[in-house]
């Protein structure tokens, strides 16, 4: 494997020194079933309540508020699944009229993951609405204010989408979601967001919360559900997506891999230990890639005039996080890019990597309301402080190649 | 933490050598996001299509008919739901009438992840039946052929119990549920029977089968619901249980775990490779256990008779696998015995290990029919090559001292 630069952590993340120990001793010398009575289930019992504890002081959440899960999409499929399950079950059994369809509510840009569940629940009779985002990741709140309706059930608005790195006000979207709809369960998606801006807050209108270790230097496979808000874990109300041995409170159930789950509380400590000064490095970084564009003159000057071939368009909001960068190279297909890129040695995404062997235009950037010859051409850049100026200044090198030989 | 006797492979297992090295690469080398385009991702992509075709071979099914999920539990979970999910979601659109309930059925002696499952789906209005297994783990086929009937839309049978180690006429079962029902769905919870038992045919009356990796020397975390017969995933009767990125073929969405995967697809090799050996081995110490058993004279000689406190029952049935090993000693609460033997240096399982914090009688032993007095003292002892006689002579030697301490 030729020694590549990384520009893909918004991607996933390589699993830091403190997790890969952890996930190594509880898988060789400690591998008991946390779940056994004995002294090694014991053991591996007690390093999940260590983990728990880091992310339920991270919200300011009792223990019992932090549902482990398979991951992002597991936690995000869970937010959805435990409403509209519900909703369904009450409804076949005539405790809810079957007339009164329940609303599922989300941005138009949010993962996959809520993205698609949400559309799923029309299946059970249910209605979606998907709000359509401003470029800047801003919703129109006239539109979003029309959508919303007293018999709104879910609401969910990420908290830093993951192609433009867009900062979403989301505790604003689910007090005005909370005051139409009192009943709703608000949701934030906020596996993208942890660490890069501040979490949404145990007390507010979030009741909600998704996060996934592996985007944060923890190993694939293992995510949290946090339930902000007191109220939101009724069984009356809210429903497991997985049944069993009534690990997780009954929440959850499955063997839990303690590896996994101490691998996400050490990378969930050392991440927010290390949060600002990774955020002020990563903030110069991009910097840097923006100084160098305009120095080469490869950067669009003027993002409100016709498309000129041969340039590049940044397409993230100023207010976006700084490790999330969307560049587009107008007329050129991304995955043409990308594998330019990937010549020499800087790897890149083409729009998001959550979505598996998708081509064509960008599904967010379209909702973004970019026009398809600039979503069909987008590339992410993801910056982090494992990266040096030296990178940036190669990527953008690299691009300018990239541009050349298309004009050859 | 001291040099335990691990009479607990039930429960879970240590990871092999070559899966920790598969699980070690491709968290830290090679950590790509395996739906990424680039090399990185390709690379972690192929692995997960290398352990794919692995497990399919081992079940004669082509690579897409294994959906790894995130443990048998999982794996369990989408069986039942990916036909009650599409139940309730045409009744409430009106597409099969309200007024016809689905029927789920399994035995009485599921693992929670089948049974909770299963036991969930009444709140859609759907009918659940437990078919009460008779104690060598037989169904009474009377009652099971009046349970059976049209509107049967699922059947789930374990292929070996996890509490006595009895193994079901699965293909049988399944069999009798096709002729009756020709429309459901077939399932077998292969978790504890994989490479302990032949595994259902693709081709036969089984349509799924659920598979784990931590029982077999992988990781917790990673398990697999592969579809044996190729008319069973069809979207408009069977649904995921997680949206998302459209991995796995759209029916699991979600990151996957390259490191886990992999590991899980060297698990299954190595462990389908020594099978042979490994039973005719584990067959051996049962053997001792036994003979070291009436040699102590602390064998209930006479299982009809009424209980004798101060001796040991042997519960499991004689065609029980090897592995797993179900013995009560009446009279005394399973967790004391379990504390004793722990003392002594010895683990075993108090029933089955994947109940998190029960307590009371064995659910499993009470389904199976044995006195409350027996299901509140049974031990689960697990058996495996990595075990040797002296093992057996010193866990002999330590329910006989625990005994011993009661009656003194």
């Amino acid at each position: 494997m030729p020694n590549y630069r990384f520009f893909d952590t918004a991607s996933t993340t390589k699993c830091c020194e403190s997790a890969l120990k952890a996930l190594l001793r509880f898988s060789s010398e400690e591998f008991a079933h946390p779940s056994s009575a004995h002294q090694m289930g014991r053991t591996a019992a007690q390093a999940i309540e260590t983990a728990r504890a880091v992310i339920a002081r991270a919200f300011g959440v009792p223990a019992d508020h932090v549902i482990f899960t398979g991951g992002g999409t597991e936690s995000d499929n869970l937010a959805v699944y435990g409403v509209a399950g519900s909703h369904a079950a009450r409804r076949l059994a005539r405790a809810i009229p079957l007339e009164i369809p329940a609303r599922f509510l989300c941005s138009d840009i949010e993962h996959p993951a809520v993205w698609s569940a949400v559309d799923s629940v029309t299946s059970f009779g249910f209605e979606r609405r998907f709000i359509n985002m401003l470029p800047d990741g801003q919703p129109d709140l006239t539109v979003y204010r029309e959508q919303l309706a007293p018999h709104t059930a879910f609401v969910s608005f990420m908290s830093v989408n993951n192609v433009t790195g867009a900062v979403l006000p989301v505790e604003e979207l689910c007090a005005m979601a909370k005051q139409s709809a009192p009943g709703c369960v608000t949701h934030s998606d906020c596996v993208q967001g942890f660490a890069k801006v501040p979490m949404p807050r145990a007390g507010g209108p979030v009741d909600l919360v998704s996060i996934s270790a592996h985007k944060i230097g923890g190993p694939k496979g293992i995510g949290a559900l946090i339930a902000l808000n007191p109220g939101v874990l009724d069984r009356s109300r809210f429903r497991p997506l997985m049944w069993g041995g009534g690990q997780e409170e009954g929440w959850r159930g499955g063997t839990q891999n303690a590896g996994m789950i101490a691998a996400f509380g050490t990378a969930v400590e050392e991440t927010l230990a290390n949060a600002e000064k990774s955020r002020r490095e990563t903030a110069q970084l991009r910097e840097r890639l923006r100084s160098r564009l305009v120095q080469k003159n490869l950067l669009d000057p003027d993002p409100s005039a016709a498309l000129t071939r041969g340039t590049i368009r940044w397409l993230s909001p100023s207010s976006a996080v700084p490790q999330v960068v969307s560049l587009s190279l107008p007329g050129i297909p991304s995955s043409i890019t990308a594998s330019r890129l990937e010549e020499r040695g800087c790897l890149v995404a083409t729009g998001s990597a959550c979505s598996s062997g998708r081509s064509g235009p960008d599904r967010v950037l379209q909702a973004l309301g970019f026009a398809d010859e600039l979503a069909s051409s987008g590339i992410r850049v993801s910056l982090c402080c494992a990266l040096g100026q030296k990178d940036v200044d190669h990527l953008v090198d690299a691009l300018e190649a990239s541009l050349r030989t298309s004009s050859s």
